[in-house]
């Protein structure tokens, strides 16, 4: 689009502004920044990676490690978090090196010699069509590596900053915002090199901390952890083994009837796998840490809950003991309430900084990089000036309510994992029946998918009034792909994975069966509307000499095989001139894929005769369905939170 | 399997005798090597990459280039080099980058008003089932760019050697093999630096020319390229343009009535395009750069063969012109035939220095690949004394004739695309049906897939006895891949992705409609075969100490669905002990894919009440068809071109 030039795809054009920063070269530390990201966990690097994609917004991210991590703790991936990263451009590589999961299988005891586990089901663990990718297990350390990937060849050039430990933060609430500028002061502590233990002060407009459960981001805000600290240890561990136990390469759930409780997740490569190992129960607020578990006990009570199988460990990759907790923040930010200090929040905290739980769910790190997807485009939209600060608030308020669900679910999957097998009564929380069991975990597929997440009305979700134009699209959740023809060059594809981690909205337009080449159509009068009018979106938000689709992405999909429509007859919103030479962007027009069977009207639900608007957040998340011809309800929705250009 | 590492799969551990060598650094020129590839193009770097996987050969690769290549001028990339791509772990990243042939659409001049083209077809570029690939384009650039990725994350971090040319090679034909280890001496000057200028020595076992039309390899040979000079000149530009053509993004051909003809081809990144336009015809033993062509003469020519559309060219990042010639050496080596010198061939030439043709079948890069791929483990297999060399007199049998068959195909094919549209009479060669030149389009796409390529019997292709047994995998073309399920984790995969370059046989054991756990079944007593005999391919030709799946590899495909099949009862040879720690490989044994009517067995044709045995060779052909239970013919089969290892 900007002209031809030779090489790796993926290595975006240095910025000017940045030139060709190494992170192997000693860097100096910036006296203010835009946006300063403590820890660089999958939290942090997910916000980093989103910040990444604009240049006019200076980021800097400190580590207290001394490096990027070697070897990570968590390594479940699930469906949604695999869409994020196709939107981040890596999710190929995530499926190639990952293990995935495709079934679940269920041990119990035997029912005439409890003391032998059999298998008493089998499941497969995504239900079909839930996402086009796959549930996978892939160490942390990976899933860094290619967010690194990502950051250090986007236009900044960004590299973490390691070595660098948050002392404090000071917030300036006095006076009006415009007063400061940089209104966040942070007191950093140099770990590495000669400067060791130098302090240094960086001011900054916002400041996220991603820095774990031991956050000292949110210590500086005075915020504590509220919940259980549920008395139950568990033992993790990476091993390498022999074993005849024949579902070592499934995830597995085994409850024996008197040694406790195990799952087992195969790992990446075809040999590794982790065992999680219940333990004994703690007296109150007692640490698992003055037990002195060692792995060979998590061994030992591995092959007790195995047999009669057997388990020979030949090498341990790593391992850990932990008592499981749920506990939360009360506000993911820095206000006492929304109409505190200057209006909105300065600092915000992400991940497990704000809520922990157990592992066993694999949800952790999945919801830590669902936090800073859902920050990262709003403090970039606010910072380039296209949004009201406002939006900052709904980050809290979003946030906070999914690490309910997550914490509600957690503790009801901890509990059933922890209890003995046997036929329950309603009294008994200590007993679970296997099969209860097992139908719980198909019921909350979709949870632990990452796809139920559903955002309540916001000034950015709208209420659900035209729901029905498109019941497989609900208001809320994340835009739920479908294979698609793209009508230039006949390629089949997902349309989802046009929503790339850009900070950019997406209008989809779904045609009514109509010819879209008549201008009075439905889609060519939308088009015309948001071509022409004062109160178009598209106008009214994108900055002069801006690319038409630079903030608001306008993309039409139609009911015809792509053969029989034609190109040339399209309205030319959708065929948008670009870049300095004015070039044709073919790719906003697609077809419903019929010859598979898989046509997205009829899969999401569409109207077939009125079509609809699709509006979808640059998270993924739809934010509204509309009538195709309702455009003041589209120029209000718009309206509600951002800055006109002009 | 050998222990847990962290960090990235792709890159392997360095190989003691390397280190980690950076191709940054200055080398140290070898004095001798194994192997010297002349020639860092597609066919070079493919048989590079194919050598990287034997840390034990010592391969040189010279290229007279100053560094890597940037902007490359061939782009079509087959569905069988797709494949190929996938069996050295690379196919994602060029189906990521790809521009993707999915239809062509086919042009001639309007009925009335003859000066204007018209639509008059619109094809499927693959025939459905042909690949589990599509016929992509990227620039060759690209695709060395991956293989240098694997390249320098193999065990010996191979790298070219840049500003390298040939001078000349001499062969040392006289006395016993024995008394020439390095028995071609090749001069190389430098062309860069401060000791460019000076010759240096390298003695080889073996010398590739992989060093294009005007083969320094091949004329040390005294060979010489045989065939026509066509008189027609062509010119290809790649550029950035704006048009109201509706077909800009597919693949088209254009038959003017009067202007000539001009085929396109859409490139990567939705922008750029490739135009191939018809120019004049050239006086015998005329070279078209005589005719002193610009870029704006093409650009011209292609506006005027457009019409009724314009073409408005913004930005040409890429022109050349040149003249068909379809061009062929004697012999794919330096034999005189097969019976001369020391008995087998020193010194082999490949794609470019040995058949050349036109660019617009998009054949010859693929072609070229497949010589290397062909050459590669060949080359392996006898220096690490796997195979007797004996077995390299088939590398210039298979792939000349593969050679003669793409240049007849070329000839045809350019005849068609120059001759002037119109109803054709069998003694008019100059005119050509439109209607006839789509339906030879058809017809070639197996051809032009790069899915066509059938070797002859040879000791290394066995004649098809028992092809009835698997009627879908004809011996002597590609193992055509299918989908099906890892019985071990219940993952969908594709059958043919087992196969990786890395020189080792497999065998494919399709099971009769038995239990594979009954000792007595086909299977069964195949495994017993396998592991217990003296004749035993499995066991005669693995090294001591070696995995025992090192050199052959062998695993089953079972009919039944796969939550029915116990693991724990399959014959060990399918769930083998391997590593220092001797962990089960659990990645041997699959079955049908019945739940999407994908049923390999039904789209092969495998005998589903005998079941069969497919030997596939290290570069992904089929050797051999037998029945499970034919012994003796499998042990013959190997005999005839292995060596025992004890």
């Amino acid at each position: 689009m900007n002209g031809f030039r030779p090489g790796d795809p993926h290595l975006s054009e240095p910025a000017e502004l940045y030139g060709e920063a190494s992170e192997a070269l000693p860097r100096e530390l910036p006296k203010t920044v835009d946006v300063l990201i403590v820890g660089s966990g999958p939290a942090g690097l997910t916000l980093a990676a989103q910040l990444a994609a604009f240049p006019e917004i200076e980021t800097l991210v400190v580590e207290s490690r001394p490096g990027p991590l070697l070897l990570g703790q968590a390594d479940g991936i699930a469906c949604r978090t695999v869409e994020m990263f196709e939107a981040f451009g890596f999710s190929e590589r995530v499926l190639k090196e990952a293990y995935w999961v495709n079934e679940v299988s269920f041990w119990k005891p035997d029912g005439t010699t409890p003391e032998k586990i059999v298998r008493h089901g089998r499941i497969q663990d995504t239900e079909d069509g839930l996402s086009e990718f796959p549930h996978v297990i892939l160490n942390q350390a990976r899933v860094h590596d290619f967010y690194l990937d990502v950051m250090r060849n986007s236009p900044t050039r960004m590299a973490p900053y390691y070595g660098l430990r948050l002392v404090d933060l000071t917030i300036a609430h006095e006076g009006p915002a415009k007063a400061h500028a940089f209104p966040v002061t942070a007191r950093l502590e140099r770990l590495d090199g000669e400067q060791a233990g130098r302090i240094e002060t960086i001011e900054a407009r916002f400041v996220v901390g991603c820095d774990g459960a031991r956050s000292a981001v949110r210590q500086s805000l005075g915020r504590v952890l509220h919940g259980d600290s549920a008395n139950q240890a568990w033992g993790v561990m990476d091993v390498l083994a022999v074993t005849d136990f024949p579902d070592i390469r499934l995830k597995a759930t085994i409850h024996s009837a008197a040694e406790g409780s195990v799952l087992i997740i195969p790992r990446e490569g075809g040999y590794l796998v982790r065992f999680y190992i219940e333990l004994e129960k703690l007296n109150a607020n007692e640490r698992v840490s003055n037990r002195n578990v060692t792995v060979d006990r998590l061994i030992a009570a591995a092959q007790r809950i195995l047999r009669p199988y057997t388990l020979e460990v030949k090498e341990v990759a790593w391992w850990s003991v932990y008592e499981i907790g749920q506990r939360l923040a009360d506000r993911f930010d820095d206000l006492a309430d929304e109409g505190a200090g200057d209006g909105f929040p300065r600092v915000f905290i992400t991940g497990d900084a704000c809520h922990t739980h157990s592992p066993k769910a694999g949800q952790g790190m999945n919801v830590s990089m669902q936090d800073s997807f859902n920050l990262g485009w709003k403090l970039a939209a606010v910072l380039t000036g296209r949004s009201a600060p406002k939006l900052l608030h709904t980050y809290s308020s979003e946030r906070r309510a999914i690490a309910e669900e997550l914490i509600e679910f957690d503790r009801e999957f901890a509990r059933m994992f922890s209890a003995k097998p046997g036929s329950a009564s309603a009294s008994d929380r200590e007993v679970v029946d296997p099969v209860e069991f097992k139908n719980y975990f198909i019921r909350q597929g979709r949870f632990t998918a990452g796809t139920a997440t559903r955002y309540r009305p916001s000034i950015i979700t709208a209420e659900p009034a035209h729901q029905q134009l498109a019941a497989g699209f609900p208001i809320g959740m994340r835009f739920h792909s479908a294979s698609i023809i793209r009508l230039a060059d006949a390629r089949p594809m997902e349309l989802g994975h046009t929503v790339k981690a850009d900070g950019r909205w997406r209008l989809f337009a779904f045609a009514a069966d109509e010819d879209p080449a008549d201008p009075s159509s439905g889609i060519g009068a939308f088009c015309w509307f948001l071509s022409t009018s004062d109160k178009s979106p598209v106008r009214r938000y994108t900055p002069a000499g801006a690319d038409i689709d630079s903030v608001i992405d306008v993309r039409a999909i139609f009911q015809q095989p792509h053969r029989d429509l034609a190109l040339e007859a399209m309205p030319s919103l959708l065929l948008p001139r670009k870049g300095p030479y004015g070039l044709i962007d073919y790719e906003k027009l697609f077809c419903a894929d019929r010859t598979s069977g898989s046509d997205i009207f009829d899969l999401r639900g569409i109207d077939r005769e009125r079509g609809c608007l699709v509006v979808v957040r640059p998270d993924q998340y739809v934010a509204h369905i509309l009538p195709l011809d309702a455009y003041a309800a589209l120029a209000d929705f718009f309206a509600g939170f951002m800055v006109p250009a002009w």
